[in-house]
């Protein structure tokens, strides 16, 4: 420190208790309940909360996790679709201290037996029809961990749209029903703050990146600030109705989950997204906005005439991220009162974090012109300090040309505290002082990024990142499988689905036609077996694969081909 | 640290460049002019700026100071009404490290030099119509120092709006042209942010609590949230165009000077607050927002037909702060087509940190039960974590019965660090955990604070605090007062004014009315040549004073005496 007026003493003024507090989104939910105590905060199906009902649910289930040791340093793992309770868990969980992990339902036992191992989860809440999912799940935790197991505690979570036979294997297996869980809890439990900020808030796994799963693990300032962040990008003002199509289990739901208190906005939850359900909400529950991935805004402008309520009563704004969507998913959207901005982002920066912000200028643009820019990543958002695209290998920007291909990389205070247990990825993540993000782009003139590559195979398929190496991984144990590699095909339902380019054991035949035909599907039906849905090959191409002098597959060239081929034609959904 | 799982390191990740940053609303410049380089960051008369102009300009405003070794502990004053000039430093002033200190232009000189001796001030920046007013102060602040005076920079800023004399007379001094010094700056000045979020921002003088200016010191993190509290609270979405009713001198213009940053938003600047320039502004650069004094909303709702243009063209949100507009004036404004929000605050508190949100039930409501109800101090802003009602005596919260009194006590990260260089008012402020706002309040069932009295019997006049005690203190030189007590009166044209009951020496005649008036008229007299006009009591009563059995003066019997006497009337502004 120094200062031509230290004697001024005006740095030395130390904070104390009355003009320092942690961030944490979880003051959103308090002053929620006290501003606008009776206001709508969720809907679902025929039932309704309102905030105040909200905050005490929330201090009921940390009052009931924390009867039960769940404190500083413990993992709350939920498997559940966008239902009350996952709403409710973001609150509930660190209320008691604890960090929640959100589970994509979409995993399969082996990942998530391998999820809560690695997290030690000590509780898993989770919705009654996916309790045969977990159950599965604990029982390979249980046997990889060679007598070592010790059971979390187990937490069904009842949903009236479900059959109710589910719930009832479950209740038969031991599990406490979640109503009759917050009935042990405290609706006036006295929660408290974080002492420090950074404390652990979130865990999410990351699939995509690298054979295993990496655990992101957020804290309460970063939550804190992409939840005030949200609304200022997106004009989303006080009392906004917002309808859940993103999953919460996605980094969050980007942390809209947190923003929503902040602006005292009403959540519409759906279990099952489809257009007519979206178009209802819309129609019946006064929805101003909502996010999805672009394989949403595809069913959306797409859907029979008889699912679609139009013209919409007011402009809905839909904020999208990853793949931007086709040029002509962007017109059909506008034409109908959508209005899309499109975000970009990742599990390790709270989710989208740039975004493309559109121009007064380009209204009068050609259509395709306009696609075309607003189909780029964009600036920063309003809470990311440092957004830039670098040559990795010379640590330094790329110019702002339009050409010269760089990592894009982050900094700020919405970027992970890193990955759980994982050294040797946090010091590649964080090399040279920066959050490296795996991302190829360009930086334009006008100074927007936008995405050329994936450095590491990302697969984006309805959303949901699929890491090509693992798909390789597990179709390496098909026994007529020489070498395999795996990338991203046009699709038009998916955006992107996986294509794997094979090359036959010798001693298979897959010469003509037919065989290949037979030997794809047999391919498709192993896969099946061993991977998420999502992760399965949609295309099977058979031939030798290109490879650089080294031996290493030219993976760009198969992308290359694999779009020649043109996208994969829609199924209906 | 404690846990039960402390194994599982979930805590363990620590801060780096990549994930830790101090949060300063300086990188919202930054950021808007990366964004909307070519929006209009700010008109004022003739002249306009983009964003990317404002964020060269800044940056050449702190690259000249740096030159100057202005840096870290440096304070830098500004004499000024809303020019651009006055904007332009809340940027560049912290990007040098240096801190803010924006002084009240209708102060005194004598009070002047007392705070730019308090704060040693490094460099005195001056609108060409103040020079004379911080020439008299700086001559004041020299011959007080006996000696040890070392003269500021004294930079002035030409208006082209005023008269060219003052400039001329400025420049002889040799005072150096704000835009020259800009010239030896550097635009693509490296600025930093600071190294901890923690450094003093703004130091602002607050007058009306006690008989000494106190010298209220704010951080950058409080900067930060306080800028983005205010467009989530009040709905304000990018690009608004914000007018400047509200001095930047008035706690950095309640932060809305950073706020506009974040938003990419347009300022629009006003030498001098009429009617007929606000509602010109409306119809002319399409102002969206802006912040008043209830003063000026008395102005706008008074308007000679000829200075308005009705109906607005679109809803302009009003954001009013202090006594509320009596309930005529709210009427008339919400007729016009203005929307208002009443907010609380104190410099202390970065502006405003409570706001009467208004619930949609209210509007069914009769129009005297509404005004009543949003004349109300209300709930927290979103970025204010603690607000309460507290009997001090036995340090707890006052039942939310709407009739016990307490004081309203603040904490969170937008209370200010602490007064400069005074640790026994600071020990006073934050005595218990809480900053002290000295302002008497009830709690109401809702959970909405209101204000009953003012325990340090403030004057709020035309959105200005007097502190009585001071009014008194040089009364008493008048050379015919024995005693006097000075409380607010009601006041049509400026919410309150003081008014002086006073004691006359026994050598002094003032039995009949005659006499009186005379008497009445001479210390009005003297008042303007000793104190700021605004200060000056606007009525002046005489006869004994009610006491105490200890000989305190009784300041309510006073204050229910200048009520009974009615609103002092209007005259023409």
């Amino acid at each position: 420190m120094v200062g031509i007026n230290k004697e001024k003493d005006i740095d030395d003024l130390p904070k104390n208790q009355a003009n320092y507090t942690s961030l944490t989104p979880l003051g959103f939910l308090e002053r929620a309940a006290l501003v606008h105590p009776n206001r709508t905060s969720l809907i679902h199906a025929s039932d309704s909360y309102t905030w105040l009902q909200t905050y005490h649910r929330c201090r009921r289930l940390a009052s009931a996790l924390s009867n039960r040791s769940v404190t500083f340093g413990s993992t709350v793992a939920v498997i559940a679709p966008n239902i009350p309770a996952m709403f409710e868990a973001h609150y509930g969980v660190p209320m008691a201290g604890a960090v929640l992990n959100a589970v994509n339902i979409r995993l399969n036992a082996q990942t998530i037996a391998f999820l809560l191992g690695h997290s030690a989860a000590n509780v898993v809440m989770v919705d009654q029809e996916f309790f045969p999912l977990a159950e599965e799940a604990l029982k390979i935790w249980a046997d990889n961990s060679k007598g070592n197991f010790k059971p979390p505690i187990l937490i069904v979570i009842a949903d009236k749209s479900c059959d109710s036979k589910s719930l009832q294997y479950a209740l038969s297996k031991g599990a406490m029903e979640y109503e009759k869980f917050l009935e042990t809890g405290d609706p006036n439990f006295a929660w408290k703050r974080p002492q420090d900020e950074w404390q652990s808030i979130a865990l999410g796994y990351t699939s995509g990146t690298t054979a295993s799963p990496k655990g992101v693990v957020l804290h309460h300032r970063g939550a804190y600030l992409m939840a005030l962040s949200n609304p200022i990008i997106w004009g989303m003002g006080e009392g906004a109705v917002y309808l859940w199509t993103l999953p919460m289990f996605h980094c969050n739901g980007w942390c809209f989950t947190w923003s929503l208190a902040a602006i005292c906005g009403t959540s519409i939850c759906l279990r099952q997204v489809t257009a007519k359900a979206v178009y209802s909400a819309i129609a019946n529950l006064g929805v101003t906005h909502f996010c999805a991935a672009p394989v949403v805004l595809n069913t959306i402008v797409n859907a029979p005439k008889e699912d679609t309520i139009l013209p919409l009563p007011r402009v809905v704004h839909v904020m999208t991220a990853g793949a931007a969507p086709p040029p002509s998913v962007l017109a059909a959207m506008s034409q109908r009162g959508f209005r899309v901005a499109h975000t970009y982002g990742l599990s390790e920066t709270y989710g989208p974090s740039t975004i493309c912000v559109w121009k007064p200028e380009w209204d009068l643009l050609p259509p395709e012109t306009q696609a075309r820019l607003n189909a780029r990543q964009g600036v920063p958002y309003v809470g990311l300090e440092g957004l830039d695209v670098v040559d990795t290998q010379h640590n330094k920007p790329v110019p702002a040309d339009g050409t010269t291909v760089g990592e894009i990389v982050f900094r700020g205070n919405v970027v992970m505290k890193g990955y759980l247990k994982n050294p040797k990825a946090n010091a590649e993540a964080f090399a040279n002082g920066y959050f490296h993000s795996g991302d190829l782009a360009v930086k334009h003139p006008d100074g927007y990024i936008e995405i050329k590559d994936r450095s590491k195979d990302i697969i984006i398929s309805g959303g949901e990142n699929i890491s090509s190496v693992e798909v390789e991984n597990i179709l390496y144990h098909h026994p007529a499988i020489l070498e395999v590699s795996v990338v991203a095909r046009p699709d038009e339902q998916w955006g992107e689905s996986p294509c794997a380019f094979v090359t036959p054991k010798s001693s298979y035949a897959a010469d003509n036609p037919d065989q290949q035909r037979q030997l794809a599907e047999d391919i498709m039906k192993f896969s099946k077996s061993k991977m998420p849905a999502y992760w399965v090959p949609k295309s099977v191409v058979f031939g030798p694969l290109p490879k650089t002098a080294t031996g290493k597959i030219q993976k760009h060239l198969l992308r290359a081909k694999a779009k020649e081929m043109g996208p994969l034609k829609k199924s209906r959904l």
